[in-house]
This record gives C-alpha cells, sequence and structure tokens, in this order.
C-alpha cells in the first residue's frame, strides 16, 4: 500500500498513537488503513459415496486439484458463500452441511472454512476457474495434485469422520512465515 | 474508496470482466480492489461460574457491555486472537476452548466468532478500551446493556448450553440492511 484510498495521499507504515501493530497512516486525512485476515470458504459434495473436485483453471497451483471454495463476499454468510462458490466453480447445486474445518493460512493472512456438503443431482461442469470437474471415489483422489494443504486436510478429516459415522470440525494452521530468530 | 492504493489514481466502481459483482477498479494500474467480510474474534470467560464482561469506553456502543471482542489481526489464529483481545479489553489470560458461535452480521460486512473461555485466576481490570470488568452471575448479566446482537446471541447459547452439559456450536444471522423491493 503506497497511496490513502481516501484522499490520495502519500502513507506511512507505522504505529499509531494507542496501538500495538504498525499501520498504514495517511497524515493528511488521518485514516488509518488496517489490514485482516480474508475468508476463503468452501465445501466438500458428496454424490453417493463419491467426491466432487475440480482442477483448477487459474493460478495459483493450476492444473491441481481442489474442492470448490473460494473467497467470502460482502452481504453472504458462510454457507452461502460456501454454495456460491460450488456453482461457480462446479455448476453445481449442493446442500452445505456442517461445519467440518477452520485452517488458519498463516503466511498468507487467510482463515480457511470448510462444510460438509451434498450434491443434489450429479449435473456439474467446468465453470470459468475449472479447467474440469470429476466425481471421485475416496480410494481415487488424486492425492499428490491436490492444491492445497487445507484442501488436503479438509478431505482427509472428511474421509475419516465419513468411516467414524461423526461429524465433528477441526481446526489447524499452516505457516510458511520465514522463522524471525 | 476514491484513490488507487498502489499508484494513487482515481478508481471506478464497475463490474470488472469476468465478474459478477461491481469492484473498485484502476485504469491506470489495473488493480481491482476487493471488499470482504472482516473477522471480529472474542470469547465469553467463566470463572468459578461467573462470567467477564467489559462495559465499553469506546465507540460504538460506549458504555455497554460486551464480552472481550475485536478485529482479527494478521499472523494469528482465531484462538489467539479471542485471548489477545481477553487480554488488551479486559487484562485478563484466559483459556480457549470450544467453538461456541458464529454470527454473521450481513450489514456490517462482518462475521462474528466466538469461543467458550475459561479465566485462569481471577485478576483482570478495565484495559484501554473498557470502563470497567467485572464478573457476573448468570442471573445478574445486564441483559438490557448488551452491547451487541451478536452478544446477546453468544450469551443466552453459552448459558443454555451449560445449563445443558454440552458444547455444541450455534450458526446465526445478523441483517439490518435495508430490504431492496
Amino acid at each position: 500500500m503506497n497511496f490513502c484510498n481516501q484522499c490520495g495521499a502519500k502513507v506511512e507504515f507505522r504505529v499509531p498513537p494507542g496501538d500495538l501493530v504498525a499501520r498504514h497512516v495517511c497524515d493528511s486525512c488521518g485514516t488509518i488503513h488496517y489490514q485482516n485476515p480474508l475468508l476463503v470458504v468452501g465445501c466438500v459434495p458428496e454424490h453417493e459415496g463419491r467426491i466432487l473436485l475440480c482442477r483448477r483453471a487459474i493460478e495459483p497451483r493450476r492444473g491441481f486439484w481442489t474442492v470448490p471454495a473460494g473467497f467470502m463476499e460482502n452481504g453472504e454468510t458462510l454457507q452461502q458463500a460456501a454454495a456460491r462458490e460450488s456453482h461457480e466453480e462446479a455448476l453445481a447445486e449442493v446442500e452445505i452441511g456442517s461445519l467440518l474445518t477452520v485452517v488458519h493460512v498463516l503466511h498468507a493472512h487467510q482463515v480457511h472454512v470448510f462444510f460438509r456438503a451434498t450434491l443434489r443431482t450429479p449435473d456439474f461442469g467446468p465453470g470459468q476457474e475449472s479447467l474440469e470437474v470429476e466425481l471421485f471415489r475416496p480410494e481415487d483422489i488424486p492425492w499428490s495434485d491436490i492444491a492445497f494443504p487445507s484442501t488436503d486436510f479438509t478431505l482427509r478429516r472428511y474421509l475419516e469422520d465419513r468411516v467414524a459415522g461423526r461429524e465433528p470440525h477441526h481446526f489447524t494452521e499452516v505457516d510458511r512465515r520465514l522463522s524471525r530468530g
């Protein structure tokens, strides 16, 4: 961030009075520009024992497989965001179920939230951001070609819980920040 | 948003190619400025059957009571954010427990997340953003002076669940947007 999005003046990066963290501060209009984690929301859509995965048509991780997920928009719930992403990326209508995983992706300043979901009918196809969309039996999931650690974690917990017949939620974190030692 | 925070040029508000939603777009450097929901994170700290509440020293809702909560910062987990807010607002050291509530505050573009928590010792006091901090027996909670709907919802679910001896999580939404009819 170089300029104030309110008044257009140059911003400085420093700790404002009464704060503990450095922020982008505009000395011209007084605005303090906070930067906070973004929510990425998705689901694991299941249809008759098979899991819907999308092969990414965009970077990062183009060509790798993921469950439908994306940035949450203003004015929607987490569940609505998860359903919207399934519609956009996989042209699929899903019923969102219970909370499955929350993954803190600390280096990316993101919180990833995934739900269990049911594919209402086996109708789907690649949206703009997908190269292909496919239903996988658990034993056929392409584990070495999964796009993100949060996707891998989420799919593994989903399958384990399904075998156990339970629906708990799971927290974890991914941290690729350089150590500060 | 009036100016691009990357290059300082004026931004326009329109639907970018391939998108479905209007964004602030910079035609000078090509940056699309997305605006997404923010996470507000807090907890319900309990000590020997009593609940820790803070009376707000800042707007909005100055003078009203709330549990410790605030905006999540980059580089921390939800649990760390909840503990940090308890430290900042109530000078209290808490042990964060299970997920309690998720409140979609749709008009404010916020997702509020609350955890159960335990106050390690009955040591606390008003931080910079609190007028006073107090432990309340459930029957003494000042319901008519609670700051926010998400706080009210969270405290009620907390107390109900405690009576039932269970620790589920609860989703709800608050929507004060004008109808678009």
